[in-house]
């Protein structure tokens, strides 16, 4: 199962609000349909969001009739922006529409089909470096496990974040295909519950042993001495190596390091923003409390109450033992291979 | 409003499952129904649960008829052992009912009917002891506190939890009262949202800004130095200082120190249990995996995942800036003055 790919003229992309309960797949050649489902969540994951976002761009310009490709160009730009507005932290999705908006260049493709050609190319391309990227992710981060280990992981990094088998959930299911997985607790990861949602059914269907647990739980099973290794995704990666990534990943983090657990980052060098100093200067969403407050309908906390809802906490560096990329393992210092990683250049929040 | 009182021939409580959505009061002769109300968490709250367990006992053995005071204590020790079975965590639970188990002394009193009346009177000076030590704990514990303070709290441990003001929450509103505090974090606590539902809902009667928080969160607000107190309730402290409180305090605890905010423990001296040595001993009860996986009858999980999900962790005393007694404030080394605070030994799994 793809959570999202390219049929040849549309963007095909699983439901992951309707998981586990339902499993509905939207087909649309709408951007603007796209960028709904990004802000929603229907699609989310870093390297998702951007691969969805580069075919929004295709989609933004396909079937459209241009007279010149500066025509085009500027049909291009306006979608790149109303795709760039969707969400704030990841990286990926500024860095996705930064590179269809270079690969775009009327200066040296004038026939707007060519140029349609090469737009669609070029987020082929995302596609299979994302995917490509998960496979690579898995087999470095399977080498760092030792058999027979135990691991956590927070929100969902898997198949259904990426175009490919997921990042943090791409080790895990590299290493369990060798044999090496014990079980995986999993946090249901308040306040979306994609631990629950996302990351127990993915991991249930490779077949692998899932404990799910509240969010409060993993303090517990870390000083039960019961975990090996907690691994998680990034949202957005600071030159540093401060991580940007689900709420809840910098206590797990604290607690890891306090039980000499190691802690680490899975994710693709998409994920990595040199634009961005440090944690301090990664821009973090803040969603809507009511997905706080109510459930499923039913309203669980008092009517008015006021909630504080950021989507993204950011675990230092220094709490991070390793970042696994597709390129290999990173370890501190994190600053001179960071930036030698991130050749390509982030449009950032200035996109 | 009382969440629990005795009416003079029944307990009446307030249903804390339908809450906040409906204020649900349930009036009882049956003990068994008491039961059965701690079992669900319809009552719940370490010292609530052991002032229902004392009138749990004597209602086990009123409006009956009894030849001897040895029969009567025969039918009030079957239910003591029953009521004793509903949780295992909460030490109060224990020593409540060691107290009314104390009190009836066929060898002393010969007459059932009087041996009644001084049942009654047993759980009435249990009840009245834990609203006398609400009131304390508030004073002691705003007393700790300077002005302006935001504080954070975890689940509930306000007046739904006690037959009085709450402890952590009865520091809070007495501080409230005194101008002190700014603001409160309110955890939402899961699995069962005692602090959406039930700590958002105290404070905003009494006026207090809530803001509510996931879990997952209050990493963030203590890193921002947004919180200058985290103070929660406890369910059972070792006599070493180790303190069992819903599942969520200790790595709350571990991120407090961390930033070195202080981590206080507020509970009336019932809570202390010399009989465990620390916390390793202290039983947890582990809920129905159904708790997490299902949230009102929608089901959040895939079928048949495992679940572990424990009701409690321990905040070992080491990470304990102070524990708040209706006796006085409390700070390590805090073997010696718990020993002789817990002047009554409790039953503890034993009874």
């Amino acid at each position: 199962m793809n959570a999202l790919e390219w049929t040849g003229s549309k963007v095909r992309f699983i439901d992951q609000t309707r998981l586990p309960g339902e499993e509905i797949f939207v087909e649309t050649d709408d951007y603007r349909v796209l960028c709904e489902a990004i802000r929603t969540l229907r699609i989310r994951g870093a390297p998702a969001i951007g691969v969805a976002a580069a075919f929004g761009a295709v989609l933004a310009v396909r079937g459209k009739q241009f007279g010149t490709a500066e025509e085009m160009k500027r049909v291009l730009d306006a979608a790149a922006a109303e795709l760039a507005s969707t969400r704030p932290t990841a990286v990926n999705l500024f860095r996705a529409l930064a590179r269809m908006q270079a690969a775009a260049r009327p200066e040296t493709i004038q026939d707007p089909e060519i140029l349609l050609v090469r737009l669609q190319d070029e987020a082929m391309a995302i596609l299979n470096e994302d995917v490509d990227a998960c496979r690579r992710i898995g087999e470095f981060g399977a080498g760092l496990l030792s058999s027979g280990v135990t691991v956590l992981t927070h929100c969902n990094a898997g198949g259904l974040a990426t175009a490919g088998s997921g990042t943090a959930l791409s080790v895990i299911t590299t290493a369990a295909r060798q044999g090496k997985i014990n079980r995986v607790y999993v946090d249901e990861t308040r306040p979306l519950l994609q631990g629950a949602r996302l990351t127990a059914w993915e991991l249930m269907k490779e077949g692998i042993r899932v404990v799910l647990i509240t969010d409060n739980v993993a303090g517990t099973v870390l000083r039960q001495g019961k975990v090996q290794a907690v691994i998680v995704g990034a949202d957005r990666i600071a030159s540093n190596g401060d991580t940007a990534n689900k709420i809840g990943s910098y206590p797990l983090a604290v607690l890891a390091s306090r039980h000499h657990v190691p802690f680490y980052v899975a994710a693709p060098t998409s994920t990595i923003d040199p634009a961005t100093s440090d944690g301090e200067h990664i821009p973090i969403e803040e969603r809507n409390g009511i997905e706080v407050t109510t459930f499923g309908g039913t309203r669980v906390a008092p009517e008015g109450v006021e909630v504080y809802a950021p989507a993204f906490d950011v675990t230092p560096s220094t709490l991070i033992t390793a970042i696994i990329t597709e390129r290999g393992v990173i370890e501190a210092p994190y600053a001179p291979t960071l930036e030698s990683l991130a050749c390509t250049p982030a449009g950032g929040a200035s996109t």
